[in-house]
């Protein structure tokens, strides 16, 4: 099945074989950025890249992968310097975008925003964050890392047998919640590791294998995926002062880790994970950031019937 | 005659010989748009896109019309940062531009700021708008939707022989005194619908076929251009309340219109033309916007010297 | 020896060899750019462009430079925009881009901050400045220009055997100091002409044939290199009103200079060129400006690997 207009707007819409198939996309377009040869199947065509509030390496990764795959860009990444200051509604920019380009990508704070663009839009809507709402493709790259850097395996996917830690904020993470639903779609098992605040809520857990706990206890993960405590998810500053040092991956705590275990992080990291554990072959989170290139090069492919079958054309 | 490196600074400028290359040049590159074939015509061309205030629809629409060329744009969208806040001149700005790039577009709020620039650049500069001054690639691409959307006519342009009703704020709006000045060198009649406080300048209902009225009766036009009436422009907010509802254009106002009678908005629009009209084949607004690819497109490959005698080499 | 992969963070790194050859590839860019023939040397190339504070003219000429080469640029001009909002260190910033890109420019207001960035990347970096540090592809411009604009000369270099005039803020200036340490490996003279209060730091004066004054005395001069005197660099605000009128150049200084003199500003200037003194052909800041494109194609192509041995490959 053709994915040439389709649009991107939740993860909640992939089934099973979808994910099988970004995955086998986004390692072809892996294997073409690592041969270096110049792309152009997207030669004469434009994407529009609006960021109503600003995201530096959603920005820029998807900015990579249109123009690695011989593309253009029309945009802006501020919305100070767009028609909002005017009163426009978003449906009519993107009514606009539509006019000018062949894909767009939106980054919007309203939740809803993506879903309400695609139905303004004639071309295919990518979204690159709507609010607390959904992010696919952080999504589907962080499942591409899982795909390329944990061992090969027999099964279908690398993914497959592996138990994932989600460390920090359980509660508020959107990029957690998006990972633990698309990860139903393969044989993984969890472990919750989050201060009693911040909880993993119930609907996440519901019809998986988990564990739950507030201890940083990892000897037993496959994946350890770590988020930022934001201080401004407490409502008392000395709540957040109490918990801010609990969950830092430091030398001590990869000691504990297995040896083919790997370290995500989605980025920016503060002080969650110190920088002297960067060097660690196990700590993977700038490759992560890597392969946001290629999972959206993939993306951008097919929605514009540029990728059919697994081949460019 | 050559338009290879002639500026684009006012409407007044134009003869109607100009207009009609420009219809027609622009119908040429919207079926090169229509047929999908990427160009490659501005190929190692630069366009220095200098917009010393925000305009996403101007600016993006000439991203577009460089980048469906084959051209390449460097520049700002932001004047807080560029060399202004240290106190560089317009001028010294545009030089540096000049010696960088093969074209220049510069959105500027000073009237008068694209006839310094043309004098300051040794490369041709076209003006997206100086303040109240002028604003011509807006009013080409009106044109050319007017040329687009009206039925086929026997007589040289489908323009001819129009009654254009212009709604709204006739006082102060820069794009209907622009189209109506263009206008006049086709064989138009006009019906000017506006407030009293908002009425139409003499000096562009001189020498011209017109009605004049406060009552939006719209039943004997063909093309309807509405325009924004602006809170900022009454000394008293009573007399903006009295008057925003008066001038919308809703379903009730659509049923009166002629079949072929078409609707244009230079946008964005805030509550002039409700959403609920948007689906209406003589809503064309939004065409209207996607002409300002085409139309760009034929103006950066005339003044390039891309596209002579209406062939593109 | 090869370039490529190489950073170019301080002017103190290079050697009489580098800026050799940095003139020579300089030169070979400028006749391409006169020839006009698009070129494709840095296709599927991506430049992180990284200005972490404004810079037009640098930030354009860098972007007019990769693309005249036929690379593509992804990045941002603006700080709040960026991810440093949300806290990321610069060095993690650097490492996200260097996933996505082949070279990184970086501006940063921080002292240090390209060494710091070389340190986390694995592309080359090329500093377009760091704060009062280094700026070294301003210099190397600099010496581009005085290379091209100077006589023809039966030495190594054009440069050799000027006495090069530096005029204004002399204690403070980034540009003057570079450029002061670049020429000592050609075999210049030197005159500063400074207030008392803004005289040239004695460690870039040691070791060099000069002169020192605060008369604007201009006629032994081969090349006068202008900087602006800023008002924040006097405690008193009196003494910058005093000075302020004293090192401008003007019709007058221009009639007392040599012939084949040649007048620079690295710009932007505010008043301490006249514009009248623009139309002069001694007046070379704006071809200054220019040679900012061709030095930085040069630059660019020689540490990804795209020119070697004098060579396009």
């Amino acid at each position: 099945m053709s994915w040439e207009g389709r649009n991107i707007i939740s993860i909640d819409e992939f089934s099973k074989e979808d994910f099988y198939r970004v995955l086998k996309n986004s390692e072809k377009m892996i294997d073409l950025l690592d041969k270096g040869t110049p792309l152009n199947v997207l030669q004469g065509k434009l994407m529009s890249s609006l960021f109503f509030e600003p995201s530096t390496r959603t920005r820029l990764s998807f900015h990579a992968a249109m123009k690695r795959l011989g593309g253009k860009i029309i945009g802006f990444s501020d919305p100070r310097t767009s028609s909002r200051k005017k009163g426009e509604t978003t449906s009519d920019t993107i009514k606009m975008a539509s006019a000018y380009s062949d894909v767009i990508v939106i980054r919007h704070p309203n939740p809803g925003a993506a879903k309400l663009a695609a139905e303004s839009a004639e071309v295919p809507v990518i979204n690159g964050g709507d609010g607390s709402n959904q992010h696919p493709t952080q999504t589907l790259l962080d499942l591409v890392t899982i795909q390329q850097e944990r061992p090969p395996s027999s099964s279908d996917s690398n993914i497959d047998g592996c138990k994932v830690a989600f460390v920090g904020d359980l509660k508020y993470g959107r990029t957690v919640h998006s990972l633990c639903t698309a990860l139903k779609n393969f044989d993984t098992s969890f472990k919750f590791i989050a201060p009693e605040e911040l909880e993993m809520p119930k609907k996440y857990k519901e019809g998986t294998d988990y564990e739950e706990t507030n201890e940083l206890e990892l000897s037993d993960a496959d994946v350890v995926y770590v988020t930022r405590i934001q201080k401004e998810r407490f409502p008392r500053p000395s709540e957040y002062e109490r918990l801010k040092g609990t969950y830092v991956i430091n030398e001590n705590v990869m000691n504990e880790l297995k040896d083919d275990a790997i370290v995500m992080h989605p980025l920016p990291r503060i002080n969650e994970i110190k920088s002297t554990v960067d060097s660690d072959p196990r700590a993977v989170y700038f490759k992560q950031a890597f392969y946001g290139v290629p999972t959206r090069m993939a993306l951008l492919a097919m929605v514009t019937g540029a990728l059919e079958e697994g081949e460019l054309i």
